[in-house]
């Protein structure tokens, strides 16, 4: 069946027929991955306004989706959808899972929904699992910073399919996120709609460029990673119960403590 | 295949060997279900010191797991282990995450975990999907209350398997329970560890029985559900992108509103 499927993708490439950058994957039909999300928003890396109190610095639940390109939970540059902007301001899911299952109802263009639970401190882990499919081979997520307007750390569309074969193990370093729903400046701010609705922007150690702002570091060149996240595939003998999960240290904190 | 298990546990009870309460599903070899949790805590509902800020009334991620009745989660009257007490006090997730997958890696007890979102209200539904297995057809999780010095809601060791087949459905009301690791009377006190450890109580209108108690109603003979959980199971063709899902209310707390 594998490589029935591999044929007919190369037929339709051969025949010129329009393909999306997901048409090409040729790898087996499904593939597992263990997904490892590590918050490194300690008060070491980033002592601005570090929240301590009511709350102190934390992470939501994790939320994401294995799609294809039809599909796309969040992107630079563009406006967020009503989900992700409940996600990234308030931290509930609800709409942002049904904007997620419509997609998939509709248009095919999700394969599934996973979700791992919130880490209740800045630096910690946290994991969970998810499939991919040939058709549906793109990871996105997102993860709210908790306090925060509306910000958020996430990927978007990343491509676990190379070819022929699912990549081994990825590691992406992530970085802040405003969805551009609500314009407060710092952790803690006052809900304060952004209206009209901003795009989703990268936020920097230089922008928002105004020194009232959580994150800008003048000295800095770029911010130090505030989170990072880490696929890795599993064998089809870990499925379910995964060897790189039982590997991880007893604490989720206790990588973090001995690098910070 | 199928048949096959059903053969060989007919043999395996006719010729009385030692019989667990889950030895006895002789149903198809997987099932999915959907799993929703519905969060009750309304102001109406429990007026006394519901709490409104810093943090408002809310849920934590939920954590679950299936498996065999070779592994509890937690149980009634019975200490918490340090990864439901992590859970309970913090919504740390971490510890039990590792006490799960160890059992599932020393005695073949689990099949696997699941989570769903946390909830940013105390009214308002998550969802995820779960799998159980004729070896492990028992479901457990736990939501943390928040506030709450250690409380949570939650299933332990619901029977999914019918005999030979699964069930279609089930719901359950949910009550709160006391970890037994912190001594707070109510949703917003600091911090008191109980030392030693008490066991797992479920906490009544009266009892713990002092006016102190945020749940303390002397004229109630019952408190009110404070959640429910409903889990449904998938039809093959649903899997993935289920319609149970697709069915519920745009916003997860319309159902409530309407209720209450």
């Amino acid at each position: 069946k594998v490589l029935w499927t591999v044929l007919v993708t190369m037929l339709g490439c051969s025949s010129s027929l329009p393909v999306g950058e997901d048409a090409l994957c040729t790898a087996e039909e499904l593939a597992k991955y263990r997904i490892i999300f590590t918050g490194k928003w300690s008060q070491t890396a980033f002592p601005k306004q570090y929240p301590l109190y009511r709350p102190p610095a934390q992470w939501s639940s994790l939320l994401g989706v294995t799609h294809s390109s039809d599909y796309s939970m969040w992107k630079k540059n563009e406006y967020a959808s009503n989900g992700v902007r409940d996600f990234a301001e308030k931290g509930e899911a609800w709409a942002l899972m049904k904007e997620i299952e419509e997609a998939g109802e509709k248009i095919q263009s999700v394969h599934g929904i996973f979700s791992a639970p919130a880490i209740s401190s800045g630096t910690g882990q946290t994991s969970t699992e998810l499939e991919v499919h040939p058709r549906h081979p793109l990871v996105s997520f997102v993860v709210r910073i908790v306090p925060s307007p509306d910000w958020f750390v996430g990927i978007d569309s990343l491509n676990l399919c190379e070819g022929d074969h699912w990549m081994e193990e990825v590691s992406v370093d992530l970085f802040p996120y405003d969805a551009g729903t609500d314009s407060g400046f710092t952790f803690s701010s006052p809900n304060f709609a952004t209206i009209p609705q901003d795009t989703v922007t990268e936020i920097t150690c230089s922008s928002p460029s105004h020194p009232a702002n959580s994150f800008y570091y003048p000295k800095l060149k770029i911010l130090p990673p505030i989170a990072q996240v880490t696929m890795v595939k599993l064998k089809k003998s870990q499925l379910g119960l995964s060897a790189p999960f039982i590997n991880l240290p007893a604490k989720s904190n206790e990588i973090i403590d001995t690098v910070s």
